[in-house]
């Protein structure tokens, strides 16, 4: 199952470093990148790629790849089309950041059966296909969808692929995935966005900047096309995520207003952070992918912290 | 002049690591902390401390040492007490963050005259005695307070201390340094609460957690009583700086809920974090301490990015 051969569309810093990971591992691995410029970085760096969206598509077809969508949401609507056009029976997985937009583009072109959606939680200030290492999603959690629809067979593929690139796959529901990845990736955006104008505008605060406003602000180095893309794909778990913030800051502005202790925001916050770095990851070990109630049994271990760090037994499969 | 010897209060992080860097800088250096741990503990390691508070000012006013105030804000009243009956005419700085209640207090006492305000901009996510090293302060920026009062020759004394701890020194004047640490603090440590907080309360966030949230809540791990002394002290810039962050934060949130696109704040954040990382850091050389108008020439280098780098001349010393 392991010798499936990888179509990446897109080769951006996400595609291009599965790119690089997956042919590390020893898998057959090719790729699709609209503009010319990438595709070039990418031969002259070893690796077989085209700008001829049909012909990859063609070859993804006849070898039955699983094909990795690596492009931004926005460019989502074009490849999907094709996909269904000329590669329809090909399993299907993304690595962008927001799974609901990501399912609704599916959903609509009706790809949903062949589809498990997935997002590695790495990357860098960087993009681009230099900006690409082997090594990115090593360690990394990779979420892989265990949607009421997902395909045991297709979700084994994408879980071996994730695991191929050494990251660590965490089970979770679309819906869940989305809420968490805006506390956890698209609130933390906003706030370094907000946290480097603010002190953009105070004379002598750039002067004086140290680690505190370096860590604050790392991530508003991102492209803003690509910080925007992701934020307004997931708006409404976002909006949650921001109101709770706004409301423990509203809090703390009138305690600080009032000569009141800041007690409750910076105990809250100081006790979730220590919380943060005891979680326990336990390893999932027992699941069998396919068996009565899988995805329900992988979305609660998921959720408690538990990580697959080698493949899981598939229903009817030998091992 | 950097023979002067260097009587440190307070041996936490900052008392701490700044005893390790004057000592292997070849400077005399003695200490005091309160409680008898650490006490004991900088013993072990080799250095000159006691918990006998007049002992050691006795010994700061026979030798005319740099009394450096190393303890948190709430403990200064006792200290300068103390400071006023038993060596008041020692040369006198601190490095606790807040500025202006640090001056409120040396005026309360009438220290004023032989004081040199001055924040070391370094620290970890740690505190106490163990916590701290001699290379804390190497690179990092180091304000000296250059207020209408100061006096040349105690400036230059904690300039000469700044650089030999490794630091560089930036001249700023204490409403302005307040103003700034108020933004790239202070603030950064309130964001931080609320994203550990709010991520917090969503299953699966922690589970997903990676770099962004990793850095955005760095410093939710430092005791919250050091983060609501410093951020109670700095109350009144804090408001400032904190209302600018929720204006551009609810206004990110309108835009949201209105699927309209967040420009305005990732335009903002990305422009301002972009110049940060080329902020010049020009070196102060021409300037000479006690010179007509020297505070007010340190106080505009300051502010565009002037550091020093090696001791400016003082006006009728020799060199």
């Amino acid at each position: 199952m392991t010798n499936t051969p990888v179509c990446v569309l897109g080769l951006g810093l996400i595609g291009g470093s599965l790119m690089r990971a997956a042919a590390g591992a020893g898998r057959e691995v090719f790729g699709y990148n609209r503009s010319l410029e990438a595709v070039q970085a990418a031969r002259a760096d070893g690796f077989d790629t085209t700008e001829d969206l049909d012909a990859v598509l063609r070859r993804a077809a006849e070898g039955n790849a699983l094909i990795v969508l690596a492009v931004p949401v926005p460019a989502l609507g074009r490849l999907l089309a094709h996909i269904r056009d000329v590669a329809s029976g090909c399993p299907l997985t993304d690595v962008t950041s927001v799974k609901g937009a990501v399912l609704d583009e599916v959903r609509a072109v009706g790809l949903l059966d062949r589809f498990v959606g997935g997002h590695p939680m790495a990357g860098t200030a960087h993009s681009g296909w230099a900006a690409g290492t082997a090594e990115l999603f090593v360690g990394a959690p990779w979420v892989v969808s265990v949607d009421d629809h997902v395909d045991p067979e297709v979700w084994a593929l994408v879980m071996n692929l994730a695991l191929d690139c050494g990251a660590v796959v965490v089970p979770a529901r679309s819906e869940e995935h989305d809420a968490a990845a805006a506390t956890i990736s698209h609130l933390p955006h906003l706030l370094a966005e907000a946290l480097a104008a603010t002190a953009g505008e105070v004379p002598l605060a750039f002067a004086l900047a140290a680690g505190s406003f370096r860590d604050g602000t790392r991530v508003a180095a991102t492209a803003p096309d690509l910080v925007r893309a992701m934020c307004e794909a997931n708006a409404t778990h976002l909006l949650t995520a921001l109101d709770r913030t706004l409301n423990l800051l509203n809090h703390a502005r009138d305690a600080l207003s009032q000569d009141k202790p800041l007690t409750d925001l910076v105990d809250l916050g100081h006790a979730a952070r220590i919380r943060y770095d005891s979680f326990p990851r336990p390893e999932i070990v027992t699941t069998v992918i396919g068996e009565d109630r899988w995805r329900e049994e992988l979305a609660a271990a998921g959720r408690s912290g538990g990580v697959i760090r080698s493949a899981l037994r598939v229903r009817g499969s030998r091992g």
